[in-house]
């Protein structure tokens, strides 16, 4: 372990500036079709595809794109297919615990981005290395479900810090999880006092149109950027 | 990215044995002492922390360590040890998402081993990567929210495949988080047909009875083990 230390702190910069470059190649792209890119990120279970599913069908008028990032399968790409995505993309890591810029480089060279004004791009489900690269979304969106626990923002400061918004999932559940929303929200404002805070439930629906909300205005502000 | 793959295979592959290496340097030491240790795996917010707050009161004349891994902060340490564990330790990995052997082995060099019949890792909360570092432990255990949903073993196939017992827990949030546990236990057998599932609520207690019975049984078997 030792003897390779420095070797592989060497490496894991190399990593990320590779990564940059790609994450910054793409951004362009994304800046020159006017496109609005989300990388959707959070835990395993924390309700991303959910999210999605509730996600497509209401944004009417509103041509959906999503690359899936699954460590195997496709059942959350057929998820969102049936949900109406407009275009759809899997990728599978085979064990990687998060996306890099340069899949979703290559993911861009198939998709027809003309036939969308919105891209998702769901990542791994994971609460830590996803926050690590970016992919040259437009922002960064973070779920998190209320049975999580309150902890969680001093626990994996980093996703919360690097995130534009957290949408703050499955409040039905608020009393019977136990989770002290209060306490919750306080600790994410110790870790990121600016993060844009979503309540909803994707189960109940509740709160789910200020959600809706937050995306159309981000998409017609995104279209009629001057360039 | 490209050109740096090969190169990250190979230090991926001396990480990997430099792992194995000190992972059986701390089986051994374990063997030595008859010291059954658990490495408890999951993702964030799946009750690892609050079932060993449950578990180390309940197992009377049995002396309990705890190895805290997180991320960042002394939060569940200081649970654990509110909760009666006999020693405790803290192990911050500062970003890394998944604890390594010879941070335990170091663990190991501080730890009264003398003063514990019983070891419990709590591992960073994560379904990918825990999975991939054994740490020298008797068995793992990962512990997984029925909120978390259904398609979880296919997804992070791996975990499930490694672990000898799988926790199920808030069983009181079946019906409503919706998850269909029939479809869940069949998702685990494709995955692995030997997983012992244990069901139980952290929060109501129920169930809790027969995994402290696997943990009696396991130290006993154990102490007992001939050298």
């Amino acid at each position: 372990m030792h003897e390779a230390a420095s070797e592989e702190i060497e490496i894991g910069r190399r990593v990320l500036e590779a990564n940059e470059e790609s994450a910054r190649r793409n951004r362009e792209l994304f800046a020159r079709r006017r496109l609005f890119v989300v990388n959707l990120m959070g835990s395993p279970g924390a309700g991303k595809t959910t999210l999605l599913e509730k996600t497509i069908p209401a944004l009417s008028g509103i041509r959906v794109g999503v690359i899936e990032g699954d460590i195997e399968g496709e059942a959350d790409r057929k998820r969102v297919e049936l949900a109406g995505a407009s275009v759809t993309f899997q990728i599978n890591t085979h064990g990687a615990c998060h996306l890099l810029a340069h899949q979703i480089e290559h993911a861009l060279g198939t998709i027809k981005l003309d036939a969308i004004d919105l891209l998702f791009i769901e990542n791994i489900g994971n609460l830590v290395c996803p926050a690590e690269f970016e992919l040259g979304e437009s922002v960064r969106v973070m779920i998190l479900g209320v049975t999580e626990g309150a902890d969680k923002p001093l626990k994996y400061p980093l996703m919360f810090r690097k995130s534009h918004a957290l949408i703050l999932n499955k409040i039905d559940l608020i009393a019977q999880s136990g989770c002290d929303v209060k306490a919750l929200k306080k600790n994410v404002r110790r870790v990121n006092p600016a993060l844009a805070i979503i309540e909803l439930s994707c189960r109940s629906g509740d709160g789910i149109e200020e959600w809706l909300k937050y995306i159309r205005e981000n998409v017609k502000t995104t279209r009629s950027a001057k360039r």
